[in-house]
């Protein structure tokens, strides 16, 4: 998972270990190289399409802090720049389905699909605030509830133009001048966004893979319909493993599928020393550079308030502000943290500074992978996303100390199976 | 100028020489790097919205016979992916003007701008036929008048936001902890199509260099206003010539540039051989693989048309199916050369099937070599667009024939200057 200069780790950019080009490809293709080297399924790009603004409709906050947000490339560059520096590794783009047509998507998407010999994935969001809306040309963002309908109807027309090429669809016979057969490609239903045909035949492994994160119930109704991969943020396994079930369950009575096609992904911040002392340090590090009066103002940017009590409870903020981040999915999250951890203000924006809230690992690369397959054991996740404190150590770090113990003890991949993405989320 | 498998040359796909792998992204990185050695200025890639549809809106036939835009990848896929395999070719992506929100466009050319150290244009269309409206969910194509409008105010847009982190607005200060200048970050001007800023700043190059081929009063404006680089087709020297000055002065009369900041681009075909009877031997060769009916299917398609009586005047049938390709300045083109050269229906499919009307250079690489440069010397052309017969013999023909013979004769540079496009541009 990757939005740099900002990664969830607030003060990244300023650390000394963080790499500071990261308005080249070459930043991109070098992490790209790093995960496939640790056999990671897939290297994932975040978006949205706004510098992220106060109550005020401000940005300068923002901008001077590098608030997460501040800079995203737009996710289909870099999954087409980075499929040509590696051959494995799965490419998951961010794109909104509330501004852009359908058509587009599609074919941005599978073209990227094609030039990496099919490993793209699709992380579907809606987008959430009104300065993503008037960037677009709107006056301001729609209704969750709409805006999850809009979605429904561009997934489905997305995934009849990637199919509007039935199998064997590409003749490309040269000697009898036959390059396409007519009778299998199709128009897509008439009432959908588009007619098609796409000026593309399916990909290696036939089209994009779904991915999806909402965690609202539209949000999760919306995953259980479509999402192959689905990232749940939690801070407990009994959590994890009761949202896992929940998806699966829904996959299978709402919608009629196989709940084993949907991999159900935690997110995990791991902070990684060689023994448990020195991993504690690198935490108390991390967290001694986070200034607090920044965060109180991130935080109260994020939720659309004004000054904040540092002592107040967070829970009454979060209920005072309810529906400030365009999220309630992500709103209830954080409320049930804050709830159960006893969390002040204070506590909560150093929190979201430190780690956006996902479960921090912390320790040897032994503690870590204990704790990783522990989850994975009991049924909590299907796999994880690891979120960097900094770029790349912590990915680098990742690499060559949990993945090795990981494969050791034969939880985890050694090679890839087969080339194309979907090849490794069946394998 | 790329666009697989169909080129210019509509038997490309069928020929023994030309690549079959036009799905992959190294079809496309061996290109690349074959005009890299050759010192190319860019590599560019066309677009349309829809496989090409007959006036009973079937593309039956096109697929069949791998019509000139049965397959089309997204260009901003492709510039993105090829960045990684250069570094001083410039990269050209068609992206139209008519249907997607600015601020897309915009972020998506300056993240690949900026992957690819700034190396990218944007070739500006407006699209034209009612296929790629319903599409992109419209019922059908504006007017050409209101398609130019409204792209006046996107590439207005686009512009804005490009420049809205003005220079010196990333800071970056580490130690402060000043990221970004918000002073030096700004809203786009009221009354365009977005908001901004950016998720972005400036490239190396600033921005992605402005590219532009309409060939219509109202396209030729537009292109006098806005375009860096402009491409025409013109079979005759005179008219390129005439063409190149009138761009010139209507740039600097009707809106203050500087003409020397215009770059006047001539398509050509060349065919060539190892001496002047070898190329006439290829080009006969190329030509007796064209399947007359086919080609006249084919033209019949484009304008619209039912059955085609070969022998009749070109002229006739372009006055009886005025304004059916959607674009003008286009058909203007087809019916002045059909006219000069006294075409035949037969005559103007077959020319069409084999370069699309772009003049044709044949013979030894000296040969070509000297109409090239008698054509740059008497001012005809800032320089040329080399539309391949086959991929990728025809480039690599090229490469190895022709460019050695004009850089010997000091007309072409041996080596890149700078590493951004706008640099070799400017040198």
């Amino acid at each position: 998972m990757v939005n740099p200069p900002t990664s969830q780790y607030a003060e990244n950019w300023r650390h000394p270990l963080s790499r500071t080009d990261w308005l080249s490809g070459t930043f991109f293709t070098d992490l790209a190289r790093t995960l496939e080297r640790g056999c990671f399924d897939m290297m994932f790009f975040a978006d949205a399409l706004a510098v992220p603004e106060d109550r005020h409709g401000e940005y300068a906050t923002t901008l001077r802090t590098a608030g997460k947000g501040s800079i995203y490339f737009d996710p289909i560059t870099l999954v087409s720049h980075v499929a040509g520096a590696t051959t494995h590794l799965g490419l998951g783009a961010t794109v909104s389905t509330t501004f852009v047509p359908p058509y587009a998507i599609a074919r941005q998407l599978l073209s990227a699909d094609h030039l990496s010999g099919g490993r793209v994935a699709w992380n579907i969001v809606t987008s959430t605030s009104n300065a993503e809306a008037r960037n677009m040309g709107q006056p301001g963002i729609a209704s969750p509830a709409a805006r999850y309908d809009h979605a429904d109807a561009v997934v489905e027309t997305v995934r009849e133009l990637w199919r509007s090429w039935r199998p064997g669809a590409l003749v490309h016979d040269r000697v009898r001048g036959e390059f396409a057969d007519p009778d299998r490609v199709h128009r897509i239903p008439e009432g959908l966004l588009s007619r098609g045909p796409l000026t593309l035949p399916r990909s290696p492994q036939g089209e994009p893979v779904l991915m999806q994160a909402g965690s609202s119930p539209r949000g999760r109704a919306f995953a259980a319909r479509w999402a192959e991969i689905v990232f749940a943020i939690s801070d407990s396994p009994e959590e994890m493993r009761a949202m896992r079930t929940e998806l699966r369950d829904r996959a299978r009575l709402d919608y009629g599928r196989d709940p084993d096609t949907i991999r159900v992904l935690q997110g995990i911040q791991p902070i990684l020393g060689s023994t448990d002392a020195a991993a504690q340090a690198t935490l108390a590090e991390l967290q001694a550079a986070i200034d607090l009066p920044e965060a109180l103002t991130k935080l109260a940017r994020l939720l659309h308030a004004d000054t904040l009590d540092p002592a107040a409870p967070a829970v009454a903020l979060l209920d005072a502000h309810r529906g400030a981040t365009g999220s309630t999915g992500f709103e209830d999250m954080l409320r049930a943290v804050s709830e159960r951890r006893g969390f002040t203000v204070a506590d909560l924006a150093r929190e979201q500074a430190m780690n956006q809230l996902h479960p921090q690992l912390v320790g040897s690369p032994e503690a870590v992978a204990d704790e990783l397959e522990h989850l994975f054991r009991s049924e909590a996740a299907d796999g994880f996303i690891v979120f960097p404190a900094l770029y790349h150590s912590s990915f680098e770090d990742f690499v060559s100390g949990v993945v090795p113990e990981l494969q050791r003890r034969g939880v985890f991949r050694t090679s890839y199976a087969g080339t194309t993405l979907r090849d490794q989320l069946r394998a």
